[in-house]
């Protein structure tokens, strides 16, 4: 199966298994495995924050970062596609007793303008409105196709929303991706945010886990939440140990998954009836629209699944995501496959 | 001052404040109050429901509903510039851990039609998709402008919910304006939706307190919510007794108030530089729009209120609202406080 | 009837109803409602408090200090029979997402000791262990018996809490019957406390409300979660007329609640299997315990209904209150009707 | 260092490790990991429960199961000690909205009879009383010093909780080391109740992970609780491998544990001072008291620190776990270690 409905299916690499097999561990919650608390020092490191911690998944992650920012009764401003508000089941609400105001980019990029946040904005009004707490940024951004948003639009939201008070959380599920199409640093990126978190299951190609950065104070606390939410592992060094070989092998690597879906787009975009926005493909997500095809959307995944393909629909669009167990053979196939998908 | 701010401002009628002082009451905690009683059986009788129950205000009523209909983890679809969404604190996600899936009504009337309704649902997805719980309507819609929903589009959509398992709740604040404007009765108008919310303290003038209407078995456990939010009253006949003249005796004389409201519209219209839907001005909530104007809405607001006229400004526009204490001749001078104020 | 279930059954006055009538009133969700700013002040000076907030019920009083006092994943340490813990539905947990670590009082009285209190608390512990935020102390204990907490018992718990950072909440909601039974005055005994709640519609005999105590910034936000709670009434000054009438005139009588609740008291003791403490007995509360009689406590319960006469039992005891509206000679009348039901 | 501060922190074995690095593995949020599949398998075949899920910690275990049976302003009973009470953060109250109900244990074995169970219970009881949904068991009791409940009495909990509407479940963190020592099956000892969690992580030894198992409905429930919590990790197959040798290997030599327990028990019953309950040393759990001695238990601690061995000390007591990586000789050692330290 050529499996291209999200790069979270990648498999850990010969070297992370060795690694796994390997671990030194201890009990993370006494603080005592060595190969997590390497993690942890590397990713503030290469973040350049205080401050990091393990988490079992990007999920937790954004989810802890939430509810340390809110409060009970007050909102948080994100996208209108955006993760946390659209795939975090409602966490929100349940975890932070906050409610997410959603907004729409008027570019359709999936990224925030100031005025576009501004506009949304609940600070210093009547006791009786509630207040924002929060803005949630995505970097790359998901269901907008990993789409990048420039580094100076990340720094101006940053001060901006700071001189009000409110804090930045990054959602860097994909921010290596970013990194890459952007020519930045992750450290520049996530340097104005007050926390980032960022996936090591995802491009990175670790089995299992994410990363929650912020001040030292800011993951103390994220620390006591890991646990009262039930994320706090024991010997999770054998996790880390392979995130940590993910963490240092895969990131000169990922510029080749967006190579392969930029081939992707383009063969994409030559078939009869199918419309790709070939300027958002600049990361590893290509999202074609199939409205003007003769087939619909989900007819096309099923046929593609019967040939070897896996790709994800909703509505009217099919999603693919290209990652390291992708080779550029199997975006060829992948193509051949949708030509036949179509008819 | 002639208060325009809002029909939340009413006093009570010397007919109310006469009931107040002569209620026969009793612990309504023990259900033994015979005036709450009463209020009760004489709502759910004009209502067509089961059973009503009396809450302090408006906002304790939906959120009633919306954690009867709810569970945490789930989301509730409501226009944008809903009520329970932009004025009740995020109360949902704090006391049912639920998010708000706001949606834009694209004609403007505040009114989502089903088609709008539909494309926002979450039924029968994927386990990790949180699930539509709850479809929240308001009629009349408030900061839309007192515009109404039509009794086919409320039918419609409550029988396409229904059919998919989700209920619906009325936020009728305002229904029996609704029901004016509609030549329809407020049990047609609330008739299929599953729960309806009405305010007692709003247009019909009393001084405190709504009413929650549903099933028998839906109204018992409100009863048990009530009381765990601090609702539950105890000698709240006193404010029954108001409510039950309130609800006997000012419904006949709401066309006055939209009457009233008309002429303030068409007042307004004719300034420089002000704009007025007049087609949404159809019971007694006015909004114009300043943006054309030389003046900004909150400095007309602040020279207003020095002219002794009381309105509400968001952005570029002001909110009127109109109730019994609003005579004509108060609506003339407001026009011409307006005038002068633009100046 | 002779209802001695509970203080909440009395009825207005006629004096409270004249001010009903007549209240002036405003919009209390803008604070302009003149009588519920004059109860609010007055309230204030009476505890000698910053500030004070009229709310529809002690439940909710009593949950707003909760909520503000603590943090979601905290516990609040409470005597095992408080009314917070076991009469108001698990609230605490729904609202504050806090747990109650109940504490037994070794002597029965209700009232803590410090040492009592040190030994449940959680302060300065590892990460992964809940923290106290709070200790609510309830003075006098409803289920208790209507005991008292002297004012030295009161100012030492305060004193080592507040050195520990822990604020203290005062459940007094029938903080007048303390204080009339301690000659102490209310500022006296609810001084050292962070935040008191006092219930106007117990002994203090009007309708509705209650009143939450503290500082100017504790009220400011109390405010904010009385409207996210539903408890933000328009014209409550109807309500808070009736209370203003209660808090001046009710508490000098209350001391003959006192001694109709001791004639009670009396007169049960000498019943054959009736078992009072009447040591315990010394505000308006009267609890016989049943379990030497001959017939069960929900037996003679219902023969004493037969006889006009309500009590409460729970288990093998029966409870009774004496409020304003029980005369001296219902007391008598309520002994030979125990009498006779015993039998 | 000699660790038996607890069994969470064995360390994996060298057949966990290999099939870690072996371990055949898929995306598990789509249900796709072969791995964990087998184990949930194998897990619910061993317990005889329809179905189980493979959670990162028993604490997410544990308030999945809290979540799924209660409701927001409902009770849990539990014993006064419990894990789920203690040491999980109030996360009840975050997550479910419920309050714990402790109970003492009259007998002090941490096991509740179902007459203290129902002194407790609030069933069938008045509207505005927060009802009992959920008993919460723990066998072996980790804070009562591993302390087993007989079949029978789990068994008759059960049955009488069942008779009322009221599902229990079990947190059988330590469940297989109770069916050692019970000579019960662990199917058997977990039979009667609603759901059971027990830890993987533990005395059977894999690095990370714990089951809850229930019925297919129960679970499917449970798996989205799981994603809400950020606990859906991705290629879990890599722990599930090591789980599964945990699983199959382990549970026969678990006996071992115990009889270096009882020998760490005799023996330090033997030491001035100290005091031990050898009656309720039955599993891998040792707890004694330094009332009586003349150091107190956290000094002691630190001075088996110093001397190479870890233990856990609360108030007058110490608690010291084994497991497999503590030999025979590393208890003889300790106990010389403690001889030293006490003087």
């Amino acid at each position: 199966m050529i499996d291209l409905r999200s790069d979270t299916v990648t498999r850990p690499t010969p070297a992370m298994r060795r690694a796994m097999a390997e671990a030194e561990v201890g009990d993370d919650v006494y603080g005592e495995d060595p190969t997590v608390n390497r993690l942890q020092e590397r990713a503030a490191e290469i973040f350049d924050k205080e401050a990091a911690l393990f988490v079992p998944t990007g999920s937790m992650g954004n989810q802890i970062a939430v509810k340390l920012h809110t409060s009970p009764g007050s909102e948080v401003i994100i996208e209108e596609r955006g993760h946390i508000f659209n795939f975090e089941m409602a966490a929100m609400a349940v975890i932070s007793g906050a409610l997410a105001r959603p907004v729409r980019s008027r570019d359709g990029s999936g990224h925030l303008t100031w005025d576009e946040i501004e506009a949304a904005l609940h600070a210093g009004g009547p006791y009786y409105i509630a207040p924002t707490r929060l803005i949630a940024l995505e970097n790359t951004h998901n269901l907008a196709g990993g789409t990048v948003m420039p580094r100076a639009q990340m720094e101006e939201i940053c001060r901006r929303a700071h001189a009000l008070g409110i804090p930045v959380h990054l959602d860097g599920a994909r921010i290596f991706n970013a990194a890459v199409a952007l020519g930045e640093t992750v450290a520049a990126l996530a340097g104005p945010a007050d926390s980032v978190m960022f996936c090591l299951s995802k491009g990175l190609g670790a089995p299992v886990g994410s990363m929650l950065l912020g001040s030292r104070e800011f993951i103390e606390e994220a620390r006591r939440w890991r646990k009262l939410l039930g994320g706090g592992m024991r010997q999770a060094g054998v996790l880390a140990a392979a995130a940590l070989v993910a963490l240092e092998e895969t990131p000169p690597r990922l510029f080749e998954d967006h190579l392969k879906a930029r081939r992707l787009a383009e063969g994409l975009a030559e078939l009869p009836g199918v419309s790709v926005d070939l300027e958002r493909v600049v990361t590893n997500i290509v999202i074609c629209d199939l409205s003007g095809a003769r087939k619909d959307a989900a007819t096309v995944c099923a046929r593609l699944r019967e040939r070897g393909v896996l790709a994800s629909s909703f509505g009217d669009r099919i999603r693919f995501v290209t990652h390291y167990d992708i080779s550029r053979e199997d975006i060829e196939k992948a193509l051949r496959a949708f030509r036949e998908a179509l008819h």
